[in-house]
């Protein structure tokens, strides 16, 4: 026991530091490493893993919309990044710029993209014509770079991965269309694969994207009480158009501009998953997304016939499409007890010459740590079940603890106590000036989240001025 | 038939001017696109999508022997990529430099990745201790950069996709066997999937990758007779873990330093399977890897019933695990065949009144435009059989090319008369000095491509120099 109590002891307890122990989950479930960039990450292969089958799954749901995939060249000359306004006053501060090629110094300094709208742009101007070639629904997988100051694994980091959806189409309807298809693909995504609820919404103009008409969001809660922007989805209207001249012949052959749309998610999410199902053991992963389902770990496994067994477990599991390992390595069960739940495999069974002779095995939910006794025959029946019903439990609790962190306030006394005391989501009214969102800000360091979808009416003022309210908005403190 | 023409003319015939060709397919087969970025390409929907079908079978490939994926960042500091000697020397002349992290200059710049074994190294030195640790087989799908001064779509661009896979392991011959096992995958990944036969050696020490012990490759013959690098594995030997300390406890207790491979196969290999397998009529695509296998062709579409039957037969075929599409666009049919034709989409059905009535349609192969009649009933039988001939044929006529085109050559002046007048592949004896492959590059442009695993004995004596050979080399002039 003494080498399990010692992978144990190496990780933070939530309570006692949360950002300590996201750290330590982190490394110790081998999801990333420090790289010798400062503020770079390795990506290693259990974190990998974990986004291949986001990038399958949302690969997959992406298509079924009609989306193709392309790819854009990862440069931005500094000329093209300056032709909208909003979107260089965003961006220009935090990019890294590429000064050389080779021996020479470049004539144009290059900027490495931190998003690629201006890609898009200056290629759509030249491919969009006519009505007919509308709308076009490109996406690209990729990583981007934002030279940010202060970075932390997933959450925020100088160079990330990330999918970036770009559409142009004919007219504003279409565009907003889009927008709010692709958000709730985000959504959806979340909820079913990732066991994540959200709240949808829409960002306030302070907090919207740099060139965006409009930003819709979807907002999650970590199990620390803080807010995760999980995927975010822009409608430009004719903005970008305008500025890079994207034009289109109508049907009644007059030009008109195009209207057009992006949306993101990245390797951000990973730190969500992270952060939403998570305990002092370590990773907890939903089987939806997990890249290994069951890993099977022999006891006393030098004993004849053990070893054996547990491989003949594997096959079967493995035929019946789970992916499962056997962990057959020289440490004690103990040990790998623990580092099956530091890694979060969802499920683990232990077979044992005992279980052998009674046919059965121990089958234990990473989630619960309920012990599961299955009768051999029936292992493929009750690995599924239990997965199933592990998927849509952790959904299940991690809707719970969005609410049971969900709060209402009318008054700036009671909302200041709130947001300072008691981690969440606090719902309140706004009268929708920025000016109220910037002292709410300073005095707590709590953002407007969004303006879900589902309006409420919590009071008919606005909890900081007192002035009549527009909006009920999430506030809270972020990511 | 005016548009059908318009489309056809507008491509230069391969005789006329090959290089010509090449660029208008890339470009009217919807590939790619230039970019903003001189020498950076934007890769369409069309060629994007091939390169995901590749992607995904080699990375299938891959995981099959035991490879898992990673991601490491993009950025290599100037230290690190100083760190082994004659890697530096042969990147350092060619990599993109930034200089600056949002407006502050950097401390140390950095080189965009043109390759990354100095951060796997960076990596690896840190993460092995153990003999239990090894060995590591890690790759990785992303972007690099070279700094070319000269480029053409797909075959030399400033950035390129590609994999890098990287491994470390305890003994010299397990690292050879990794770099012959990697070779060997993409050898046949090329012969199965894309029809491409391939030369397989390894290349003169003067070829060979900066900082390799030893470099392996597949070289495929184009149409016009020119060669194309198409995949290399590289053994490193223990060079790269003296330079930068990566050292593993043996079981005998004594620290050893691991030896270690890469290999890579880049989006160059798309212009591959058009130089291969094009024609004058555009683009001819391998039915393994084509994205659309079937584009059904509805004639005399206005007529009742025909529309509804296209989509009958894709349905059906679709069904079958065919990827299909139906065009019913409102151009005329011979326009529609012509953009088929140009998209290399391997198969085309023609579906009219006519057809249904007879409960038959016509299949036109791509590849040899046969027409074949089919009964509507055995749609799908006929389709399978249809393709997978295609893909063997196209298989048996790259080979066929390749033989015409490969000679023999003893002497000097007939070694150069053949590569001056009959482009393709010279087989011709080497006394292994670097100053004959000079001498051979400055008087005729080739190089040599490699020393094959198959040798045989052209002469005694050295092509170049007269003295007595070494080694059976395969010369020619390459992309």
């Amino acid at each position: 026991m003494a080498e399990n109590k010692k992978l144990v002891e190496a990780i933070t307890s939530m309570e006692e530091d949360f950002a300590q122990w996201y750290t330590d989950v982190v490394k110790k479930a081998e999801l990333i490493d420090y790289a010798s960039v400062k503020g770079c990450m390795v990506i290693k292969p259990a974190g990998y893993a974990l986004w291949e089958n986001i990038q399958k799954e949302l690969d997959a749901k992406f298509k079924e919309t009609g989306v193709e995939n392309v790819y854009m060249p990862m440069f931005i000359p500094e000329s093209l990044l300056q032709k909208e306004k909003d979107h260089v006053e965003g961006f220009a501060p935090e990019v890294a710029w590429v000064t050389h090629g080779g021996l020479e110094p470049l004539q144009e300094r290059l900027c490495v993209r931190p998003t690629s709208e201006t890609l898009f742009c200056d290629f759509y101007k030249d491919d969009v014509h006519s009505y007919r070639d509308l709308p076009k629904c490109y996406n690209q997988w990729c990583s981007v770079v934002r030279w940010e100051k202060t970075t932390r694994p997933f959450l925020r980091s100088r160079e990330f991965l990330w999918q970036e959806g770009h559409t142009v189409h004919a007219t504003a309807e279409d565009a907003e269309e889009r927008t709010i298809q692709m958000l709730n693909v985000y959504a959806d995504f979340c909820e079913e694969y990732l066991a994540i609820p959200v709240i949808k919404g829409r960002k306030t103009d302070k907090e919207k994207f740099a060139g965006a008409e409009a930003t819709y969001t979807i907002e999650a809660l970590m199990h620390d009480g803080k807010a995760l922007q999980s995927g975010t989805s822009h409608n430009f209207g004719d903005g970008f158009a305008r500025a890079f001249g994207i034009q289109y012949a109508d049907k009644d052959n007059t030009l008109k501009y195009c209207h057009q749309t992006s949306w993101g998610m990245s390797t951000r999410i990973i730190g969500g998953i992270i952060m939403v199902h998570g305990d002092d053991s370590g990773l907890v992963l939903p089987p939806r997304i997990a890249p290994i389902h069951v890993m099977v770990i022999p006891i006393q496994q030098k004993k004849e016939g053990v070893l054996e067994k547990a491989a003949e477990l594997k096959d079967r599991l493995v035929k019946a499409g789970f992916k499962v390992k056997v962990d057959d390595s020289d440490k004690s069960p103990g040990f790998k007890f623990a580092e099956q739940e530091m890694r979060g495999i969802p499920v683990r069974i232990e077979i044992g010459p005992k279980d052998i002779e009674n046919g059965k095995c121990i089958v234990v939910r990473r989630d619960t740590r309920e012990k599961i006794e299955v009768v051999l025959g029936e292992l493929e029946t009750k690995v599924k079940e239990i997965l199933e019903t592990m998927q849509k439990d952790m959904l299940e609790r991690a809707r719970k603890h969005v609410e049971a962190h969900t709060y209402e306030a009318k008054e700036y006394d009671e909302f200041c106590d709130i947001i300072n005391n008691k981690p969440g989501f606090v719902k309140a009214m706004w009268c929708g000036d920025v000016s109220c969102e910037e002292k709410i800000k300073e005095d707590t360091t709590a953002t407007s989240r969004c303006m879900p979808f589902e309006q409420e009416t919590i009071s008919d003022h606005c909890v900081c001025c007192g002035r009549p309210a527009k909006k009920m908005v999430y506030w809270g403190k972020a990511y």
